[in-house]
Formats: structure tokens, sequence, C-alpha cells
């Protein structure tokens, strides 16, 4: 059984963090609805890579959800979204704070005609606050979080992560809260408004960074070391001869092991190494070290022998590389999808999280702009004259 | 109302992964029990940054959380344990794949006694596959899903998140699985076994990379760009006086607003910036001319006069300084804590998603080793003459 097959979410999002959320439940079985801008649909339907005149990356996000073209502005298409309000459970906008009201597509207005329905707004700086409007690019809400003064190079500027960190927390901690909100819906039949940003769940995210403010010293430094860890070494990325590998070696016992495994025993009792606190005092030499070693072997090689020792490490993988890994096959982690409509054969990230029951799916790709028009319009008592109506006044 | 106020978590995780996950049950109201090695505790109780010899990093994970202390290797452990998951609706563990079988407190021990058990365990790689029982170090994890190779400058090397994303991510996701067999066992009776883990994870939140690599041409490499966006410029990160800056423009508008409000109208009939393909073009150069003006300004200096005329900005703002910026304080994201027993006044961040109805707050700092044997053993009809006996044999 699919866990939320008796479900129905009205999606009103576009880009990433919205349609990610809706995403996760429509994996889980939702019926969900994605209601598009009328002759326009989702801004993903035009970010690249274009194939075939199609956007691969809009198959990412709307797999699974129905199409349904709707201009909001016109009192028919008003209407219409009302309609569905009534059948629906749950509803998520990703709008700019303000927007959802000024269309009256807001929680106000929804509940008005199903008082029990579930509204999650996601943002990038939340619904309130000096910034609520502020346009919420990922990598803004990355600054302003803390989060991105975190990740990087001493010695260089500060550093985005490369995907957008910001989208993927809020649509994740968005699927919760609606999950939450069901299962509190479960026990009193009330609905509720739910209000995720971007920049709330990164710096929730910012893990001891926080707390740290407050109980070190104001001119201790928190920011960012690169891939070193605070409280030893080695345990760093690596240069090989064909890329990078990851090392991380938290033990005494381990230090030994890599000084045996590569023929460095005299550095067991260099001065400089001798102890984790003299190495980290080091690293730098240190680092110099070990990736001079390592320059002569491939990833691989490094891996292999390292590992048999026990240490932990592991090639740093490209995402090519990372898609055919054995443990990401072992794990079904790739999707097999075929759009015959749009851009042909492709591959997707799988559902994440293994459940012993609850069944989830990618079932059907993308679909075109307005292609369940009819299937829900007449659901709600529209006629195939109506629905022609409708479409020729740019309604749907 | 809290949410989740029906609901008793068994925690039995260590480090960050399980424990933020049990935290996010527990801030809404789960009666959250944290498990903890007799003698020893969480190994985060050892963590820096150590005040008055107890850990401050422990004080984030465990709030709201009560302790017991159990060794679940002795016999008398093992019935305690029994004893509390037949009246248990959640467990959580982050064991090294294998390690709760061998200690009989896996889903297989737990549904013989509680059928409708939830039991949601959190690793590196997954229970399956041949990495499952690989050190699941977070940098290992990001290193295998292919998101370390999209972090970082191209010039450098690739570069984990600053903070430990795998983690963070694994959490959520374990926290949205079980209120989706909360959900279902609502509607079923029925609970299951969840399988959650930080490669899984990381993989699906690359966005698009993994559906690019089945549609570009294969010698399309797809790799870290550092701040900058593939498909239009600028958009990075730019040095000021005293820091950093991101400013994204992603219209024409935003361009020529730029050069008209900096004062470099020239720029606009400058054969290497006149369009955004040629920006993209000379993007190293863009960013010198910008870095050059920018650097004689403050951060606030260029966020303000940017702002002005509606370009996407922001200071990159440290830790510290995210901490007390106006909308962290307008989303009231700190939350204000005491711990008398062990490190007095700290903060943290404050749970993450606001509600209108679903109640949530961090009331109690964490708890010490065992704190509350007494009270749950009583519970469950150990007279206190009893525990006193469990206590000097080692068993809690």
């Amino acid at each position: 059984m699919k866990t939320l097959e008796s479900i129905t979410v009205l999606d009103l999002t576009q880009a990433y963090s919205g349609p990610l959320c809706t995403t996760l439940l429509a994996d889980y079985g939702a019926n969900v609805i994605k209601i598009e801008p009328a002759g326009v649909g989702d801004m993903t339907r035009y970010w690249s890579p274009i194939i075939n005149g199609y956007s691969a990356y809009n198959e990412l996000t709307s797999r699974n959800k129905k199409s349904v073209s709707l201009n909001l502005k016109a009192p028919e298409g008003k209407k219409i979204f009302l309609d569905l309000v009534k059948k629906a459970d749950v509803i998520v906008e990703n709008f700019k704070p303000g927007t959802a009201a000024k269309l009256e597509v807001d929680y106000e207005s929804a509940r008005k005609v199903k008082p029990d329905i579930i509204y999650c707004s996601i943002s990038g700086f939340g619904q309130t606050g000096p910034e609520a409007k502020s346009p919420a690019y990922a990598i803004i809400a990355e600054a302003m979080s803390g989060h991105m003064d975190l990740t990087g190079f001493p010695e260089t500027a500060p550093c985005k992560t490369g995907l957008s960190i910001g989208d993927s927390m809020a649509a994740v901690y968005g699927a919760f809260s609606i999950m939450m909100s069901l299962f509190q819906r479960s026990l009193t039949g009330e609905g509720q408004y739910i209000d995720v940003s971007m920049l709330d769940c990164l710096f929730f995210a910012t893990e001891s960074a926080v707390i740290n403010t407050s109980v070190l010293p104001p001119e201790r430094v928190i920011t960012r070391s690169g891939n070193r860890e605070i409280a030893f070494a080695p345990y760093d990325c690596y240069k090989a001869s064909d890329g990078y590998y990851v090392l991380g070696g938290g033990t005494e016992r381990h230090w030994i092991s890599y000084c045996e495994v590569t023929g460095r025993e005299d550095l067991l009792t260099d001065d400089r190494f001798k102890d984790n606190d003299s190495r980290k005092k080091n690293e730098l030499e240190l680092t110099d070290i070990i990736s001079e070693f390592s320059s002569k072997h491939t990833r691989q090689e490094m891996v292999d022998m390292l590992s048999k020792v026990g240490i932990p490490c592991a090639p740093v993988l490209n995402i090519r590389e990372a898609v055919v890994s054995p443990q990401i096959q072992a794990r079904n982690m790739l999707a097999k999808m075929e759009n015959p409509k749009t851009i042909g054969a492709y591959h997707i990230p799988n559902v994440p999280v293994k459940f012993s029951v609850s069944e989830s799916s990618i079932d059907s790709p993308a679909p075109l702009l307005g292609e369940h028009n009819e299937e829900i319009l007449s659901e709600l008592g529209y006629s195939p004259e109506d629905i022609k109506e409708l479409l020729e006044k740019g309604v749907l």
C-alpha cells in the first residue's frame, strides 16, 4: 500500500524547493495536482538542459504528478481552484510572500471552502520579518544563514554548496511538516498553516556553530576549515594521480596503520607527527607528505591500500562515477525512466528511503503542460464544451 | 497542543544524525527516552567545547529528552529495554549495521514484544550493499555521493559542506519517514521498518546532476563551479573591504542597474560585457571589475547600494553575525537556554518550522546521564531497591 494514496495535494509551486516537497509526497502515492500558469507552465519547463525542445530539469520534479494549466487571475480560474480546494487535503505554494494573498489563493481563502485544509508555504526567508520579500536565490539564503561562511577553504572565498541545499532542506522540512499536520488532523480533525523557510532550515542545520557562539570567547573565530577536522589529523581530502580521495584517521591506530602500509614507519618517531597534537600543529607538512605519496597512485589504489588496514577512506566520485558506483547500484538508487512525449530515456535518483511496508515508486514521467485538464475538470463536472471554451478564453 | 504528545520514542542513537532526528520529534512533544550506554553515555558527552566539565555539543541534541543509562549486554538491561519497547511507538537507532541485531535490540527483537512498532535505522550507507559496514564519517558519504565533487572551486580540491549535511539530511528524512509511518499506522494499525542512509539522501539531493549525466554527452563534465551560476553573470561571491557579499543578477535589467549605480555606464557598451553571453565568456574579467569596485566599500555599503536598485544581494555573514541578524531575530530562530547543572547559559537554533496549530518548544536542557533512571524504571514497576541494585551491578 502506498501510504498517501488517500491524500490529494494541490501543488502551486515552481522551481525546485516546492516541487521537490510535493515530489516526496507523490512518490509515496499522494494524488498531486500541479497547477501551472496557463500557457506558460512551471519556470523549470525552460531550464536547461533542453532535449527535443523539452526541459530535462522539469522531468526531475514533475514526475508522478498531474498537470492542470490555470490562469488564477481569471474569475473562472479562481472558481476552478476553489472547487479543487474542496476536494484537497493539502496545498503547497512557494510564491514570493504576499503573492498568494493577492491572487486570493492563500490559506485564508482556502480554509473558507475547506476548513480542515493543510496549507504549506515555502519561501526563502519566511512569511515574516524584514527580509520576507527579498529575492530568494538559494545563494542569498546560504549567505545569510552563516552556512556559506562555514563552507570552503580558509584561504579562499566562502563557498555555497554545489547543489542547492537551501531548496533541498526546505523541501524535506516541508514534507515532514505536512506529515506532522496530517497526523495531527487524524487526531483532532483540524487543519493548519505551515511556514517553512530556506533561511530557518539552513540556520537550524549549522550543527554546533550556534551554541559555540554563546559558549566560546568572542575572539574565537568560528569559520570554514576546508575538509579538515578541528579535533584530529590526518583527516582531509588528498590528491591521487587521477583525482582526489578522502581519508579520515580518527585514532592513533589509524595513524600507525597509515605509516606502516605506506612504508613510512620513520614518521612514527618524527617529532612533528608523534602524537595527534603534533600532527594538528604540523598539518600542512603532513598533508604534503600524504599527497606526495598518493600522487603516484590512483584513487582506487589508495583506497584499496588504506581500507585493507582499516583506515576510513573513499574516492571523491564525480556524479557520473557516483551513478555507476556499486553502493548506489546495490541500494537501487537509480530510477530508469522513459518519456516518449518529451526527452526520451533518462535516469533520476530513486526515492531515498526504504520502508518495509510503505510502498513508493516513480511510475509516470513529467506531464505535458495541462495534460490532465480534461481528466481533472470533468471530475469537477465540467463538460468537454466547457473545457473547450475555457481553453479558448485562456483560462486553461 | 503538541502534535506528538501521545508518542513515545526510544532513542538508541548517538553522535549527530540520529539524535537530530529524535530532537525533531521531541521538539513537537514526543516523549523521547534516550538510552545511553551505562557509565559512559552518548559519545557527544565528550565532544568539545567542554564547559565546566560538560559538553556544549551534547546540549544541542539531547534537549527535551529523558536519559536512561542502560547496559544492553546485561540480561537485566535487555529485559528493561524490552519492557520499554512494549510501551513505545517508535525506536530510532544509528548503530553500525549489524550491531543492533548482535545486541538483540533490532527490529525483529522489538516487534516480537510490540508488533506495531515503528523502527527507524539511520546509517552512513544503508543496511545493505557492499559498503553497508564501512565507517560512516560524513565526509566519506559526501565523497561517495557526488556531492563533494560538486562543491568548491574548479581550481581547488573538492570541498565538503562546512557542516555535516549528510547527518542533517538523514535526520530530517528519518523524521519525515517516521511521520509517514505514524500516519500509515493510524490508517492500518501496522508498524514497519525504515532504512535511512546519508549516502541515499545526499545522492537524492544532487538536484539535476544525475539526470544530466543521462542526457548530456559523456564528454560534458558535470562538476563544481564555485559560487557561479551556469546560466548567467554576474552571479558570484565578491570581495568587499571587510569581507564578502553575494550578488545575483539574473536579468539584463539587473546588469544595467549595476552599471548605473556604480557609475560604470561605460561597461554597457563594452563588447566584453554587452550581453549575458559575453559576460559569461569574460566572467573572470567581470569578477575583477566588480571586486575592484567593491573592495573600496564595506559589505553593508555594497548591499545598501545594490538593494536600493533592486539587485538581489546579501552580505556573507559569519555565524556570529547570523545569530544577531535582523531576519534570524525576527523569525525567533534563537532559543535562549540555561542548564544550571552543566554549562550554564547558552543559545541554540530554535525549532525551524512555524505551524499555526502544532505547538513546539524547547523546554528542558540536556539531562545528565541516567537522570531519569528512577522515573522511567519506577513506571515499569521497579522499586527503589531494585534500581539501587541495578546501579550497583552496572546495569544502569
